[in-house]
């Protein structure tokens, strides 16, 4: 029998700040980090489960702690037995009823519980020696179903429903994973986009974006309407006609703001609007769904859980869902947040960018290809071409694919001389 | 000129789970906790500034570890200057951009912020000499909408109807006060209802109640249906006929379950069923308020912030609006919960209980009473007769009703020598 002897942590920051790097109107200098954690056991293969939360700063200590908070709950457990019914593992970290308390299900002990979990998906598919997103691709419905946490669920999808979901995925799942195999995931590229950018960045970075085979290219706006037009026209101006180019406010408006800011911008034909406004609000972004008609909105990275993603389908918020791959409780939250999208036939097109977000999040869109909604087509994972180099396997990039991973793992360890060079010590790493 | 010399937070815990006080169906043995922080200054008068958040034991060092990563924020601030605009206070927290990643306002660091705001609030009331209440009842209306964020409330409450509420309820502020001075303000009761408690003791604290005043009481519920159809029972037989008894399902059912539970009890004619599903579903609660008409919907305990109320408010999720003082972010933000309820022509009945929740949330109920709804009919505030004696200026409860303090500050500071007694050292202080 294996146990669990240690869970590590560190608080890493890469000072992104000093290039605006992930600049746009609500996060104007954001310092790129991880808290991060590594599961140790006493199993002869050596093997860990490493994972994070994505933060971009300040308050990275925050999730430090919180990642410690749950040390106890999990040290010294059979790494077997744990391992081997996920939905408990997961269950054993949210039903704890004093730390739920802090939450529920939300903010700073979600994300961290979220970490815990993802690590411990990490070593099962490192343990099973196959990716992730190869792994979830070969459980049965049934397993699938055992993952998922129904509570607050049943109004909207049952766990019946989700397994005839899954099973009307089954036929093709070994033709989907050789294309994906074959040819890779869809991409689109922020990198262009940033509020930080000048306007011959912005137009250079936008012929690029579309010369290395990327569907689509998205520009932060929000900050100012004058600059917003002027770089929509710039951006336009850099692509060939009809060339998608998505927008994201990252929360900026309220509604009647919102429809009034698009609409100024809907010449410029804007493949989706990214969260227009507070991620709470359901009703609001389907009232703004409902101003801004035909054209589309997107939202996600910041939807704290299953709940809020379910309300946000059954109100119409949404017509496409961004789910992130370390905001919510881990894996397990992400595959009820992709079976309430194929319940509502709604396309889920990840959030990704920060440290990490690609590396893990391309794992779930292949998983959800394969097993859940086994569609591609008006799906995309979003790219961004920053802090790959210190993954252990980064993610590839092809004519604007993302090629499917082949190493055991969740894709979400880091080298341990980056750990090393950029654990927090009280002042940025020099750049 | 004087600034914040320091912000001290200690990690305050109450082996209460030892008798089982406050045991729930979702909270089988709480430890009720505080994570404490005290703002001190070099001004010459020596007051410090005193709150906490309110936690149930495991998680308390993550919220104390969010309250010390705003520390840096506010040190060294001229004290005058921050007192005397409260909105940029709040807003100097809230919008931090990197921060604002870890929720946004939600969750640890959004509680953790309410701490530090109110703490700022008990600073200044003891300054100006005055409870909190009635320090906030002497504002005016512009000063009242200056303390609140209107982001994302536009939709529901603009600044400008924010002021026409407060300007109609500025007539009779000062007959309201002495009101309030000879006679206090309504408090119902939770004591009897604990789910760890005997069919007995239930039957000996509902008679207690009672006589001792209470207009209301509250049975939890939602662990077994047996059990509560037994329980409103034996609670129905021990008061008078029609004395209104209401129930707490604390977040413990989906939908379907709800509506069929609460219709199983309504020969007992609960007085309202609070938290009867998840605090995120809006529209959840908007469709059991349906399914279970005319019997009301009461909650707000564990609702994250104003945009979440704001919506409830829209949907007709909540008949009754359950206010924490500890929750949200600080007396700021709860301004903007009354006015929203004011605005919507909902009764606010907060919750309490807890650790100083009863001695912070009565100044509340007073100021909305005083200056914003200007009513107390349909209105009173959770008691729960525990911990009080830890405070420097414990609730006052006579025939039932809260007594309006008038000791200067917010009410929230605690004995030192409670503080060091119940100082978490890693295992429970003995009971």
């Amino acid at each position: 029998m294996a146990v669990i002897t240690n869970v590590v942590t560190h608080d890493i920051r890469f000072p992104t700040s000093l290039s605006l790097d992930g600049s746009d109107a609500m996060n104007p200098d954001p310092d790129y980090s991880a808290a991060y954690v590594v599961i140790e056991t006493d199993a002869a293969d050596g093997l860990e489960g490493h994972s994070f939360v994505f933060t971009i700063g300040r308050g990275n200590d925050v999730e430090v702690a919180a990642i410690n908070a749950l040390r106890d709950h999990i040290l010294g457990l059979d790494i077997d037995e744990l391992l081997s019914d996920m939905g408990a593992a997961s269950a054993l970290l949210n039903h704890d009823s004093q730390l739920r308390w802090l939450g529920p299900e939300k903010g700073v002990m979600h994300m961290a519980i979220g970490a815990v979990v993802n690590a411990l998906w990490d070593l099962r598919a490192k343990r099973a020696g196959e990716p992730l997103w190869l792994h979830l691709s070969k459980l049965t419905p049934e397993e699938i179903v055992s993952i998922v946490d129904f509570r607050y669920l049943t109004d909207a999808i049952t766990p019946d429903e989700a397994l005839q979901i899954l099973r009307a995925a089954e036929p093709g799942r070994e033709e989907r994973i050789q294309n994906l195999l074959d040819s890779g995931y869809p991409g689109y590229t922020t990198t262009p986009g940033w509020l930080g950018y000048s306007d011959e960045k912005l137009a250079r970075l936008c012929k690029e974006a579309v010369a290395d085979g990327f569907g689509q290219i998205k520009l932060k706006v929000g900050a100012d309407l004058d600059d917003d037009i002027r770089r929509m026209r710039v951006a336009r101006a850099s692509v060939p006609a009809g060339f998608p180019i998505a927008i994201d406010a990252n929360q900026r408006w309220d509604v009647a703001d919102a429809i009034e800011w698009v609409q100024a911008l809907a010449e410029f034909e804007p493949a989706w609007v990214e969260e227009p406004t507070s991620p709470d609000d359901i009703l609001a972004h389907a009232a703004i769904a409902r101003g801004i008609a035909p054209i589309r909105v997107a939202t996600g990275e910041h939807v704290q859980n299953r709940i809020v993603f379910k309300q946000m389908l059954q109100a119409g918020s949404l017509s496409v869902m961004q789910i992130d791959a370390a905001r919510v409780g881990g894996v397990n939250e992400n595959i009820a947040n992709l079976l309430l999208a194929a319940k509502f036939g709604v396309p889920v097109c990840p959030h990704a960018g920060g440290v990490g977000l690609c590396e893990a999040v391309q794992h779930l869109s292949m998983f959800d290809y394969v097993a859940v909604s086994g569609e591609m087509e008006g799906r995309m994972i979003e790219f961004v071409d920053h802090l790959h180099e210190h993954f252990i396997t980064p993610t590839v990039i092809r004519d604007g694919q993302y090629i499917a991973p082949t190493t055991p793992g969740a894709g979400t360890e880091m080298l341990s001389t980056s750990i090393e060079e950029f654990t927090w010590r009280g002042q940025p790493a020099s750049a």
